[in-house]
């Protein structure tokens, strides 16, 4: 089974740790391709709306890469889970999943109402956007934003933790949560220490698209559950605009850095 | 890691041939325990909603007994998806799983319309409540009655088919449906052809819960993601009540027969 | 007209201060039947879904076996509404009501926004979810917990009504409540004071669940106006599947004590 | 018990014969005062908006006058139930019901799904609104339209009879309605008929309001459930500005005709 | 382009102010002419919803007026946005504008949040509930009450604008508005102010009124983009009805005083 | 005032036939500047979402480079309203409008239901969801799809107009519209026959986005109001990231043809 996580930004810096983190959660057997972008214009983060859409091109290439390429999902790892639509259309076999829609699956047995802890108040009204969009809605018991950007989350872990559990207490007392997601990709290596001091479920967002990816692709593998193509799923045509237009350059998907890893 | 798989009926007739299906497709370790219910009044199905409640207590018994006995998830196997939240309170660590939410949960990703082939016209009302409750309503193409009861479907599996691809086919073309979901545990057996011969993807409701449960399963033993305890998924006091009132019990759960499996 | 109050709890404790209270409160005519079940198993409350599922074969059975004694009407005096559907299923032509839904049709042409005193925050998700079900969401200004179980509410009734009023006072003056339902059949005694003392209505749920037995036992024997049997609401054929199976053992509800009134 | 019955048109015509109708389903000792509006501009119906908000200013008069005269209930004749909120504003202590509410809550616990025979399309989204509003429109099968005008059903009762029935057959077999609701007040006389052609509850709307009007007047005197004048229910004042400027002309109520009737 | 400006109350008062404001901000050739109404009962305001239903009447003739005499658009000038449905049905080929409808299309490109500044409590509800209507519920940030009635915000503009900094800064800060609508059409004066204190857009009412009447106007004109007279629009019928029962008194609509401005 | 119009499509076929159309349609002292993109990748059209995600980066670009130099107003002129979000978070003063919004703001006062004339089933569900987003969901009577692709309308007039024909009398008798929007921009020239034959408004997309963006930009440049630049609405820092990460190019725009034309 082989994975592409997709990284939808334009810096290296977290490929080969993120690569090392999925290799430790991966099921045996498991190829872990990770990805950034070659897009020049947003090194960082996608927290802003543009820049979200300016790597929108690259996504939906390196999503049809992968499908031509024969694997068999695709995270693209952000909690906006930017550009989903698009690029399962032209994922070929390759299933397509957002850390946002895969958290909220992961949760939905666990829990009855869920807070979100976010980085920026920012975000907030695009992801519950999404959420009421995937119908989870009436789970939502809050966001909690923590007042740090994308880039912050890693730089004073002390520190980040700290907000995230007040931001979490609070959620749980005030606002009826009974289980908490952490909402962005870069919240990593926290939910483990909050969870045991919480005592209720804390989700790694990444570590449940990269699992719920792994769960869907061995669906596909076993049962052929690949993506619908037929009509709002319906590809473009290969050949009659694909090929004559020149709507892709295969052999030059927007990828700028990339490590593989196998479990 | 250890499965129950619930047939929330009073017969034995399908355990063995469920453990055997189950067997082939669940992940190397897996074991798979298939129980039927001791529950003497409804042997045979239970599309009727007070049926369904005659076996509401057992079902909580038995998701109860598997929690105590170290299982990691429990499927309760019917499409109503009876009785979650009330098992859910008492399952301990282990995850409970319904075929509706699970099929939905399967689908999310691979289409944006789905219809749902089930046996009669008395079944929709109530399984269009569970789907919109879970979120998934603005996903519903249609719902589509073949005329058989729950026991008709192993009867005369040619005519089903014929049925079902039938009703498939009117739920693609009139009903705007983009993926298929076989709306009973008994319509298995067939997803394969139809999805061959529809070219959209056809979930079996039973496999695609019991390859949930088995994720689910996988990411509770992995990061800690048991079920909830606070606010609406608080457990009863264990010594204050449940022992104190005698409400289970314990050593004698209502099963009546029982296979094991493991992959 | 004869309407049967089901106490779906395992303690005769109530069953005759109930008949008292609902006899000062009946039509002349009216027969009333209060019941407790049978089930050994909870003998002092529902507030966990676990414990309501234990006796919800119970109530179903004692339901039909109103329809089938000639009760026009019966009340499941829980304000989860336990079951109403299955039990509706097997009623024959007897209404069946539950407090919730009767409160807020009951309030539904009084005031706009209304708050429901609970008892613990426990309670509050699956009313919540009732009350959406209903299509009432829309009238919720709060659910008001005051920290009391079911059990709780009659011990020391001067520290709850002085809870009471202060949970209600503030879902007026910060939630924008314009009325109060008392949100548990135990919550007896308390409405008229709170009344008074609020200014705004105060429905005792018990006494808007058994008044509306009343009035839909009234339309059911001058008009006829008896639960569908068509489609979702089709019964289980009696003689090929209840009779043939033994569903149900008619001779034999499980009911531990009764008390008869007559207004 | 008095209740007061709005002919929301201007002429008399219906008023002795509906004062007959709802002397024969009264309860005993219930007082009913069928009243016509004096209002010279619609005699016949209120089919289009632009005349329903004609009569407005006059339901809200005579309603007033009803809450100062001592009645305990108010119906407003008409299955658009034109101008609740505003007539519910200043009727005092009197509760004010329409035959839109009344029917649905009359039959929410009879059914699942319902389907509204109705005169005319024009008249559909206007009622749907209204039922929206109110939160049953889960429960809306169809709206069926027989293409008839308020003033046609009661000229060829057989011809409107072949035509309902036509109606309800098709909203039960093809709309999946399990009860039906017959949408105008002037489709009196039918249900009956239906119901035992039908087979499933057939729900008079005019009878439903007026019976309803009984039934809530019963608890206002009983329990003091009068309408909330809190927040949004808060009445005008009644001396700085209904007496100052003169609002209301309380002595001269636009009462057309009046029948009064005991049973 | 001539467009009706109706005072929906019973005083010239504002006329005269009114017509000069709009001059000021209307497009070279239009025409407008503000009125208020010859109702002698509510001579202020119409917070309360009866007064608002007394004044419908008047509402409907004075908008079919306008259409009769060829006026292009009509704005009725109350944030309830009253009786829409009635005045469009007779309106002609004239637009029927709404202050609460005109602002939230004016906001709904500029925002994603919005709060609506209010008098008072009491009109909340009604208020949201038209929001809702018209679908723009879910950019609701909060409606905030400066406790001021609709007479009174022009007393002090001081304290007015006091009230209203106070409540729009906790509508951004709190409630996370990102742009403040000023919900009433007596609270003019203050949006620039406003504005330039808080730093995001902040909508008058009445202007959003104006201006979004000029506009459809101008489509009307350019297009024939007039309102639809089918189903649910259709007019009553002119000879058979209006003419027959004298339903409008043409001659005389109920118009207090006018004045006539052109910009 | 200026407003740009962008044809999100890499051909300049469009460019001059549109700027001259709108020249016909416009204010006086409008200046319109259409505009294609360089992106040489989707000449022809977005039918497909990944075609549509492929431009965003450049519909990003060319609003950000329209606010920059002073333009009031961007139309980016598809009917999926592509990429409004991110577009209007750099546009600085200049409001960006979509054809499918700015056509139900046009038709929300003129009808109740609507349908919209589509060329394919492929695109219903992208619209439907971007509709039910806006809160229009109410409003959709249907999607009616005539089997043409973008590229085809314009082939053979009137077969496109026979087909359009016939969707709308369908949509219309068997729907229930009461307006139709023709939801493609190269719907365009069809309007005024249909709307003459129909006798229902019928609304041209791009005449309702281009008027509508002159509509807005006159309140902008008259009171003020531009993009609220709050929370969800926060523009990136230009310092610190835009200027400092290079996101964008703003000497070079991905214009690839651009004609200025003046009413």
């Amino acid at each position: 089974m082989r994975i592409r996580f997709i990284e939808p930004i334009g810096t290296d810096t977290w490929v080969q740790p993120v690569a090392e983190a999925l290799q430790k959660i991966a099921n045996p057997g498991t190829e872990i391709e990770v990805v950034s972008l070659r897009n020049p214009h947003c090194p960082y983060h996608i927290e802003y709306h543009a820049y979200e859409g300016l790597v929108a091109g690259d996504i939906i290439k390196v999503t049809r890469d992968a499908g031509l390429k024969g694997f068999d999902a695709v995270v693209v790892s952000c909690f906006y889970d930017p550009y989903l639509r698009e690029a399962r259309e032209v994922s070929g076999n390759a299933v397509v999943v957002g850390p946002c829609q895969a958290s909220f699956e992961t949760v939905a047995t666990l829990a009855n109402k869920v807070s979100v802890i976010v980085g920026r108040r920012k975000w907030i009204n695009h992801m519950e956007e999404r959420v009421r969009h995937y119908g989870y809605g009436h789970m939502l018991a809050s966001f909690k934003p923590v007042e740090l950007g994308v880039e912050d989350f890693q730089k004073d872990p002390q520190e980040t933790e700290r907000r995230m559990i007040a931001a979490a207490e609070e959620a749980i007392e005030k606002d009826g949560a009974e289980a908490i997601i952490l909402g962005c990709t870069q919240e990593f290596g926290f939910y483990d220490t909050l969870q045991q001091h919480l005592g209720v479920p804390v989700i790694d967002c990444a570590f449940a698209a990269f699992k719920r990816a792994e769960q869907l692709a061995d669906l596909k593998i076993r049962f052929g559950w690949t993506p619908s193509r037929k009509w709002s799923c319906e590809a473009p045509p290969e050949e009659a605009e694909i090929q004559a237009w020149g709507v892709f350059n295969d052999d030059d998907p927007p990828i700028d850095s990339s490590v593989t890893v196998r479990a």
